[in-house]
């Protein structure tokens, strides 16, 4: 008897994690020999634990699955639900009773380090019991921070709205050219730099803004950073600096924590603002110029307007590939890219343990990072360039981009 | 014997402020039978008294003219300096010899309303002292607060990515759709509330997000606001609210100034930061509730992302039109936008006198403003969906935008 699919969302969106939903649930509704029903879960393991899931042929047939493919956001929605530690928890065979009812054999889950160890848990509880339930693990996240893969799918679209809506600023910063000013943009990757670092690829020539690169990869030093900050406003007139929100001194110290220590509103309560806000007071109060803070927000994981024509192919043949792999038996997988060629740059699909991904954070290599500590290499536009390219038209109405949403 | 053209930027730029100088530049260049040189004034009328000022046709032999079109940000440069109020100032007969040196004969300045105060003031002194110097205005604005025309190039662009970011940032709040959350967007407009109506536009169904909207047209209850957003959590899990930067209690008393010290810009404008942020944090203190809050910041006037067609077309028109009524000996007068017909919509170019515009604002219709003060009406709408209309395809190159700029 043929098993029914089941697939779920987890973590933060990106711009590309429907379109991996979509990879997913077309490959599977297009086996139809193989595979049962394609269920998605509504709000990822813990809907699906309250009996949270829909059919998700009638999306096919309606035209509306085409559309998931390039709507932002997770379409299923999402849940940030850790599953215990200790597999003797009462949650596993419910869960997997849940399974039974619904004649689950196929179970994806599309997410980063936090759903990779769903998948992790969920299959090693599969191997413990003798259920052949397979679990499969569809990488996503903005961050890029996964090991065992030279990309997750969601970064290049993240990385190339990044790097476009820093050209523009730099665009809009160097309009009053003949005033001197700082314009600090902060940009997403709490401990890896890797968002942070595409904004180099904003750049139109060498020596142009962003002149100074902040990862979180390296400890930030307030003085050294009024310093370099000092001595460039001496040449250029319009600064643009790009920062990550997980800067932090050599103790560990966020500067968004050095924000909070300072930062008091009027009926004595803490402001809770970021680092780039907290560097504007800064620089402004230190150095007398003028400075703004943009932060560019979530915005970076949800613009349909920049995605990479590169990121959403891939993010849909990683679904789709997914598929493939545990119908050949697989399970306790992620699906992995392996960049095969440079120029022109292609990748293969592979798969890797998902117990040895998931809790790991792929930062950026420390040689991809100038010794200043303010910039990063050549390397690191060799990795990224391939990444943001192509583009994507998105299906308008009206005017603005047309989006599926669960009725 | 032909006279010489000059066109200048001045203000805050907008996406298509330089598909005007284009269109100005490419209108002059192609009347050489009626036009010498045709230069451009680099930071505006304040360069152009240091005597900082470029040649434009090179651009036009080089490709750069077209590439100007979708380049947002102020090719030559802005300003904000205003002109002495008393046109017996020693700063007048200055400019005039300037003028007179480089043996201009037409002057165009693009921008809003400082800029129109500067065409209002040289035309006048022209006209005091026999000059036969034409002297128009071609208008530009994200904010569309300038009177006498149907509405301002660069609202469009700005409306269409006001309405797009909003529509994207509501389906990245959906996710979690089974916490509660509210989102605040922060968008730009300190006195007209025409852009933060625009978020409006975003919703795909009727009672869709954001379902609050607060312009600075209306006073603003913090109490109000919060019984508000509590009653509609009942109903509502993700809610999305606009708020304009200018937002006020019943005293004038901004917002924002409620959490912080505000400083005055040149013009004796009050400088805005924060409403969003200040809301965020009254509203997680109050209700208890995710929440988070986002600035639309610069974005709005920069991004290439959203061009409308209708706005690039209708900026082009408005500068090319400048050069025509110029020609035909017209001084003192801004270009105006008059609405012909709704469906399908068109427009016609004509003529308005600069000193009625200059120093007015034109707010939102209070008719176009729900009673509860929290939304706009259909007629808003109305008024609204023809100019988004219409997309542009920006030059690429490796991925990213190609911008011109100034070596």
């Amino acid at each position: 008897m043929k098993k029914n699919v089941i697939v779920g969302q987890s973590g933060g969106p990106t711009a590309v994690i429907n379109a991996s939903l979509y990879g997913v649930v077309y490959e599977a509704l297009n086996r139809e020999d193989s595979f049962g029903t394609v269920y998605g879960m509504i709000n990822g393991i813990e809907g699906f634990l309250n009996g949270k899931l829909m059919d998700m042929k009638p999306l096919d047939k309606s035209g509306e699955l085409e559309l998931i493919k390039t709507t932002p956001g997770s379409y299923l929605g999402s849940c940030r639900y850790k599953l215990p530690e200790n597999l003797e928890d009462a949650v596993y065979p419910l869960l997997f009773q849940k399974f039974s009812d619904y004649k689950i054999g196929y179970f994806f889950y599309i997410g980063g380090n936090d759903s990779m160890d769903t998948v992790s848990k969920l299959s090693r509880y599969a191997q413990k019991t003798g259920s052949d339930i397979r679990f499969i693990g569809v990488p996503k996240t903005i961050d890029n921070d996964l090991i065992l893969t030279d990309h997750t799918p969601g970064f290049p679209s993240a990385a190339k709205y990044v790097a476009s809506t820093v050209r523009e600023i730099v665009t809009d910063a160097s309009v009053y050219d003949n005033k001197k000013s700082v314009t600090i943009v902060e940009i997403m990757g709490r401990h890896a730099g890797w968002l942070t670092a595409a904004s180099a690829l904003a750049r139109k020539y060498k020596g142009d803004n962003p002149l100074f690169i902040y990862l979180p990869e390296t400890n930030f030093s307030q003085e050294a950073f009024l310093k370099q900050i000092e001595k460039a406003l001496r040449t250029t007139s319009n600064l643009v600096v790009c920062i990550s929100e997980g800067i932090h001194d050599e103790h560990g110290k966020f500067v968004c924590e050095f924000a909070n220590d300072v930062g008091v509103d009027n009926f004595g309560h803490k402001m809770l603002t970021g680092s780039g806000k907290y560097l504007e007071n800064l620089v402004k109060e230190r150095l007398g110029v003028k400075v703004r803070s943009i932060e560019l927000n979530v915005c970076q994981r949800c613009s349909s307007s920049m995605l990479s024509g590169t990121d959403l192919k891939e993010a849909v043949a990683s679904g789709a590939y997914g598929v493939k792999c545990a119908l050949e038996g697989e399970s306790g997988k992620m699906i992995a890219l392996k960049r095969a060629a440079e120029d022109p740059y292609t990748v293969d699909y592979t798969t890797e343990d998902v117990t040895l991904i998931c809790n790991q954070e792929k930062t950026v290599p420390t040689d991809w990072i100038t010794k200043d500590g303010c910039d990063v290499t050549e390397a690191f536009i060799r990795y990224a360039q391939p990444l943001i390219q192509g583009e994507v038209s998105v299906p308008k109405e009206n005017g603005l981009p047309r989006f599926a949403y669960r009725r």
